[in-house]
């Protein structure tokens, strides 16, 4: 066993974008399990929008990473040491161990992974949190009905990818939005959207609520919102009357500064999405999945046999290398990856 | 019987606040009822907010006015002449006349009222429109909880008088934001809430956002909201989790076009709002009344005894004469009434 593992600390705060000398790629001494407590190599740790999050001191729904802390994902990996009965070296675990090539972590806080259901990276992105934030979203605030339609961005992302093939199932109307032809393609022909936009093609809010418009030609029902910004902004005046929006994200706004209270949205004064509330009667709800663990077993049973089946799909990009984690999720925040973003640590 | 009836029209459309000159006073020949119809003397007149929406060609959840029409409003008088067997002369009835002396509406469209059931001014006010607002947007939107604490402005008026009566009745506490001291002590006196802010008191959004702090100590469960504006942009971060927003109006924003389309609201931008909605897991629920009549009969069996007993109260403030509903409705608009606020015709 090694004495030393790494991890990645947060050095500074962003101003705006993350940049390089936000992260710190750090030495230290691997931890030796406490009673009850489990060691993990981790195999594959998670990038996802919310960290952005994380790095300003913004109150917002989960304290701050403070300056030389850890940043926080989650990763599976293999029990290295335990001092816990549930866990045996060998075994594979979930778990919140950080930006790092090692955690410890008291057993409670880990679920176990059974590497013959699959590959054990599906623990991060569609049937891990992202996976089950779009499941959840939609099922319990998007209401779907047959034949109605079903808009959301960030098409090929794991939870975008998960809407829509979920309300493709009940027989909605699935579009997507997507950064880039390629995306796009991914989105109709693996994930069965029946159309997908390309934002960058899209300049103005305009001219994309005017591709949408010709692509919705019944409107918009439900608005699965993870992006915020020009999407809403386009979005807001195609919803029809009653339609929903479930709100998870709005990784636009994140680099704008806490979680985008500071964020300019030319078009989108907070009187004009009041109105728009209440004049279509919308239903509109913010959530975080952390706050509804209690349906995670239903979730599983759902999608889980769907997945091995290969009625849902999913998508990863795999970056190589703890110290490569911080430009990955830096090209992430920019939609530079395809599918769920996963860092291969080992 | 008169040979002739008056109305106010709408002669122009207002830019900001209404003025006298976008009303004219006419009179016309007095309608002879229709196969099924019945012509009503309109005794009283119902002044709303919605009605300003109205008087905008802006798209809304209701056409506009046209120029030249009759200004919109709901009235209850007797019935003087009648084409159905449903009604007879002598009778009394709601229904939607307009700004009129005298209206001729299909016996559909009309309500017969029972004199004996308390003052014919309930069918405008507690009884009518405007309490079922408040009735079914706390019941449906804001599932209130025994000990949270819910805010409503406009606390005097019909809607917010009805949101807090109905929230105290139920547990919560309950804290008012109203202008003028005479309105916040009948708030507290008359109303029973717990408690009453004079948003005249307090300049800035930061102000009455400290007011309210002090006055709701253990933050904001449900925020009924009628008004946008300044209560909204303070009361906002004051927000619980899982805090639920019903909207059934923006009167403050009214005048700014378009229902409030072009309102500026420093500190209150669109992404704030989202923001705020996502990290607190807000339910945020526009609607408008008209969608849910069929709760009425609900609404009428739990409330109209609390009514007759004195259990639920009501304030009304009456103006005199047809010619003088501009002027009351304009005062109104700017806060200037004291409870539901009518027109006597006759």
């Amino acid at each position: 066993m090694p004495d030393m593992m790494q991890r990645i600390a947060l050095a500074s705060r962003p101003d705006g974008a993350p940049k390089d000398d936000n992260f710190s790629l750090e030495s230290l001494p691997l931890p030796t399990p406490g009673e009850d407590e489990v060691l993990v190599r981790v195999h594959y740790m998670s990038l996802d929008p919310y960290m952005r999050g994380r790095m300003d001191d913004a109150e917002s729904y989960a304290a701050p990473v403070p300056i030389g802390g850890t940043m926080e994902a989650g990763g599976v990996g293999e029990v290295i040491a335990s001092n816990s009965p549930r866990f045996q070296p060998g075994d594979f675990a979930f778990g919140m161990f950080g930006w790092a090539s090692h955690g410890c972590l008291p057993a409670k806080e880990l679920r176990k992974l059974d590497p013959a259901h699959g590959p054990i990276t599906a623990a991060l992105g569609v049937l891990g949190m992202p996976g089950f934030t779009g499941w959840h979203g939609l099922t319990a605030y998007g209401l779907p009905k047959s034949g109605e339609t079903l808009v959301v961005a960030a098409a090929t992302g794991p939870v975008g990818s998960m809407v829509g093939q979920v309300a493709k199932s009940m027989g909605l109307r699935v579009v997507g939005i997507a950064g880039g032809a390629d995306k796009c393609r991914i989105a109709t022909e693996s994930f069965g959207f029946d159309a997908c936009l390309d934002h960058r093609a899209h300049e103005t809010a305009a001219d994309l609520r005017a591709a949408l418009k010709a692509a919705c030609p019944d409107g918009v029902d439900i608005y699965f919102e993870n992006v915020g910004g020009k999407v809403l902004e386009a979005i807001l005046p195609l919803m029809n009357d009653f339609g929903r929006i479930p709100i998870c994200g709005m990784i636009s706004w994140y680099n704008a500064g806490g979680l985008g209270a500071g964020a300019s949205a030319p078009g989108l004064s907070g009187p004009a999405i009041w109105r728009n509330i209440l004049v279509k009667y919308l239903s509109v709800n913010g959530f975080i999945i952390s706050n509804h663990f209690d349906r995670y077993p239903e979730f599983l049973k759902d999608v889980g046999p769907k997945v091995a089946t290969g009625q849902i799909r999913f998508l990863e990009d795999i970056a190589e290398g703890l110290e490569n984690a911080p430009a990955a999720f830096m090209s992430m925040l920019r939609g530079g990856n395809t599918g769920k973003q996963i860092v291969k640590l080992i």
